[in-house]
């Protein structure tokens, strides 16, 4: 189909989809003469994966990138992906590694988790990202606030396996490396949202 | 005490602090002579809580500033507070409200929660957000990973809960704004982190 169609079938304005090819994230049509191009179902699919990850993950057009290149990329394993899906939804500047707060906080809950059972690679920038809001939240003096890690220890816990056998059902590959980026992507922003929701829920009932 | 010894104690630098008072996010010191102020512990702690928010929740500077406004207004009420910190949170474009794949989506959700007896408001944005989340599977053909969304649902009453409950523990005014605020922004940034190393544990174990 030609790109007003792809515009139509993928309800992405023919400016976006320019974007989306000078930006690499969309594939090149066939050239089917100057300046035209046919573009196929694939097209319309990637479309909708380029918004999902954008509009709904939050994702910026480089992380979408990093993305959608690992997707494309068949011979990267399953648990490589995972990491590249990590890295794009890491919206924090990190903070200053030598600082004692921050080094004393990334061991506890490197520890607490060890104690879990839990397989942590020690140098996972996930366990970087829960040392930056438990040292943030030490430093506030809101320490009362680490009462709820257990609680989020033990949810993670359940969703993870969760999330995890959903994907492994699907049992073929290519099913299994989208499943993973928009498990992990969409997952995250679903579940935060169902998170807020919570709040407003429990805040409502208590202050009745 | 004078700006250099106030980016010493906050551990941010010079410029980065007249950044933040040209943006309105830390109140001016007390002048003290031609380019010269003075400044108060107040300010390292302001200081600290801009750090978080923007460096571990990774708020927009926009976002803390509205943050900070509505921790500095104390006629707000509590619960307002919470959907200021739902809205700085929120990094999505948001979908087309009359696209029928989101508004069934969105129907949908809000009828499991409140089967499940939550209190949710039909104009809410994280509805929203969760319908943006739940269509964007749907089109993608994605459907199977909708089985963790009562996971999800379970998980974050509990977590709800335990947040709502240990803010409301404190008793004092203050306490609870900055908690509502903390809790809800570095909560995320904190669940989030131990989310995705439980991903990464869960992975381990059923690819090894």
């Amino acid at each position: 189909v030609r790109i007003a169609e792809l515009s139509t079938r993928s309800g992405t304005s023919i400016p976006s989809i320019k974007y989306y090819l000078r930006e690499g994230l969309l594939p090149a049509g066939t050239p089917t003469g100057r300046n035209q191009a046919d573009y196929a179902d694939a097209h319309v699919r990637r479309l909708r994966l380029i918004r999902a990850l954008i509009d709904v993950g939050g994702l910026s057009i480089a992380a979408a990138r990093d993305v959608l290149a690992a997707v494309d990329n068949t011979d990267l394993p399953d648990f490589f992906l995972l990491g590249v899906a990590h890295h794009a939804l890491d919206r924090s500047a990190g903070r200053d590694r030598h600082d004692p707060v921050w080094t004393a906080a990334r061991t506890e809950v490197f520890q607490r988790l060890r104690e879990r059972g839990w397989l942590v690679e020690d140098d996972s920038p996930n366990l970087d990202r829960a040392a930056d809001a438990v040292a943030a939240m030490r430093e506030l003096g809101q320490d009362d606030l680490l009462d709820c890690l257990p609680v989020y220890i033990e949810a993670s816990e359940h969703m993870a396996v969760t999330e995890v056998d959903t994907v492994i059902a699907r049992g073929e590959p290519a099913g299994m490396v989208e499943g993973v980026v928009t498990g992990t992507i969409l997952g995250e922003a679903l579940l935060n949202a169902i998170r807020r929701l919570a709040q407003q829920d429990a805040a409502a009932r208590r202050l009745a």
